[in-house]
């Protein structure tokens, strides 16, 4: 008689943007008249860039065409963008990364998902609080985290990391030694960033307790700021102790086009096994490849005219977020991030984080992410996305303030 | 101090299919001025169809439009594309499935390797042997098949259902009875099918001791003859037992297109738990969907161009088929498959399956695959696939004759 993953009965409720879609559907439903804004899920609105546009339908039509028709991609993605990547992203800020050490993937859920596979049960993981749902989620999946207590919203056999005002939204190191942790900068959800003499801190601690870190630089593109590192690699012995997770998704509007890439570097062993060859295994026996025409226009991103407009489209909502911010402060809230993240975190003085949610839902008609919904430090904040069209921008924040 | 998913050092060797790229690219490199043909790996040839360029092309423009442009898909895949394979793979064939019981994927392969996470890992399954490796080295990363040894080239925990020439290509009821059953007609590699009364005698055998079928229906396409069901949601009971897997790769060429779907029915059950609520869990916090662009070319498939169109490369392929089995049949062999399926299953004549393999690399420059990378009862097998052109097809052969 089969048996079920009993590990998923214990997680509370559902995914954080599935139960704000639905929150989001019934409110409109019922309101049929009202123009719902939202600045909740990190979901881009700009078209793809015009070179992107251009390299996808120049791969469609070479898949119509059997002289230059491609069937299953190589293992760990196209050769073409993975040097792109090894060149610009690494090479280009002095990091030595081998294109053996790329492996392309549909995108950053599903790798910072996927990548306790090739850990064992038994690694007691340490996250930010509050945190992108996914790592917590997909450990509790795999049965990493022991119990979840309603009351205090937390995980039994998790270490917890508080980011808060009192911290300056950074984690400090924990007094328990964690196996694997979880870092995620420029931060979702906080826009907080580390410096790089900090995520040194960081790589050192590691490997100093032979633990794993898994960094996820999602948020790169939109740095800004001069001393914060857009790689871990940057930091000196990062190769033996850290994986990297990167997407397509905030950079260049991949959301709906999935594409996202994740580095293991040869430096990061358990014994003589290498993690790159665990994650090889993995790439290669539960997952076929991105589609080609995807990598193609991933390829794009990396050419003078693709970098030239996505960084145009990252300034756009840069412009956003500082719009965001500026219309937060003028109305009194105390406000975070925004500044080499397209997130903003505000404190919703006082209230709670879905009351918050709700007041702003049915007052304002503007979708936020309930601070709550990242783990219990993140409760008394909100979540503002800068990735809106400047319009809706503008005519939330407008709302906002009248509030 | 973290720690490694042990089960994957169990794993013998690498991905068969790896192992037969890196043998390829050795023996290329080695042999410049040979003209190496690949009957191998079940990759199709022909371009995608004319209507799904068109789709593709359409879609493109859409997401480089502000208007159109498309982010994060819907957890389940666009409605769009469920509602086609609704009326198209149930409804036509009388088996009634919800929109809601279907989840669009990057693939079979993915979707294959990921469902098991939805078991707990005291789960003994069983296997047709030989078999697609994906459902067994799945299951040995997650720690349900023991250990395997060298010698049988078996799992200690794997309930083995061979499937040779002896049993006629077809399981027969274990003798210790399995949790989870991995079942796939048309059957990859055999290219064996299996009657209506025969799926019906595994479905009711699974409802009597409570295990569940995966079910893979990938070359479902292929099926030419009545009485071989397309789906096995067409035996009674199968929504409270099964689990279907299907793909696009084979029916309209999307190996490196990436688009798939599973159908798990609310009907399945473990007491009160709906399978579907697990997978859907999964699928929503492991996963962000398939590409849109991507989607919209698997709704033309069915339209009514893109059934026609695709309809006539499954005809293609077939027709290759039909050229393999003859030729091989004129050339001395014995052969199975070939009829409902585009695989061709052959009798090595006492050479082992990698002999062969070697045999027919060097001295026909023809690639195929060893039996025995599919399990231990595929050795003294070969199997060679349909996928390739016409004319490679006809040349390959003519060069076996010659050996």
């Amino acid at each position: 008689m089969f048996k079920i993953n009993e590990n998923y009965l214990k997680l509370p409720g559902s995914y954080l943007f599935s139960t704000i879609g639905r929150k989001v559907r019934e409110y409109k439903a019922a309101n049929p008249d009202k123009d719902v804004i939202s600045l909740g899920i990190g979901d881009v609105t700009k078209p793809l860039a015009p070179s992107v546009i251009k390299a996808l339908h120049d791969a469609v039509d070479e898949m119509g065409n059997p002289d230059t028709f491609k069937g299953y991609a190589p293992d760990l993605g196209y050769e073409f963008l993975r040097n792109a990547i090894r060149d610009n992203d690494y090479k280009a800020r002095g990091v030595d990364i081998d294109i053996d050490e790329i492996f392309i993937s549909d995108g950053a859920k599903s790798d910072s998902g996927n990548i306790g596979d090739i850990f064992s049960k038994d690694n007691k993981i340490a996250v930010c609080d509050p945190v992108y749902p996914v790592y917590v989620d997909t450990n509790a999946m795999a049965g990493r985290t022991g119990d979840y207590n309603l009351e205090t919203e937390k995980w039994s056999n998790v270490i917890y990391m508080p980011c808060t005002k009192e911290t300056g939204f950074a984690p400090e190191i924990p007094l328990e030694n964690p196996d694997i942790i979880y870092l995620c900068f420029p931060n979702n959800p906080t826009g907080a960033t580390i410096t790089k003499d900090a995520l040194q801190e960081w790589v050192d601690y590691a490997l100093k307790i032979g633990a794993c870190i898994i960094y996820d630089a999602a948020y790169e593109a939109y740095i800004s700021e001069e001393d914060v590192p857009h790689s871990i690699y940057e930091c000196e012995g990062a190769k033996a102790c850290a994986i990297e997770i990167r997407s397509f998704s905030k950079n260049a509007g991949f959301t709906g086009t999935r594409l996202g890439f994740t580095v293991v570097p040869k430096e990061l062993k358990k014994g003589n096994v290498m993690l790159r060859d665990l994650w090889a295994r993995r790439h290669g026996t539960k997952f076929n490849g991105a589609p080609y025409i995807i990598q193609r226009a991933g390829e794009a991103v990396y050419s003078k005219e693709g970098k030239r407009e996505t960084r145009e489209q990252v300034a756009y909502y840069m412009e956003n977020a500082r719009i965001i911010r500026e219309s937060l402060k003028e109305a009194g809230y105390t406000v975070y991030g925004g500044v080499n993240a397209p997130y903003i975190w505000l404190d919703t003085n006082g209230a709670s984080s879905w009351e918050f949610f709700d007041t702003l839902l049915e007052k304002a008609n503007v979708v936020g992410t309930p601070g709550s919904g990242f783990g219990p430090s993140g409760e008394g904040y909100f979540r503002l996305t800068a990735f809106g069209t400047r319009e809706n921008t503008i005519e939330a924040l407008e709302r906002i303030k009248k509030i």
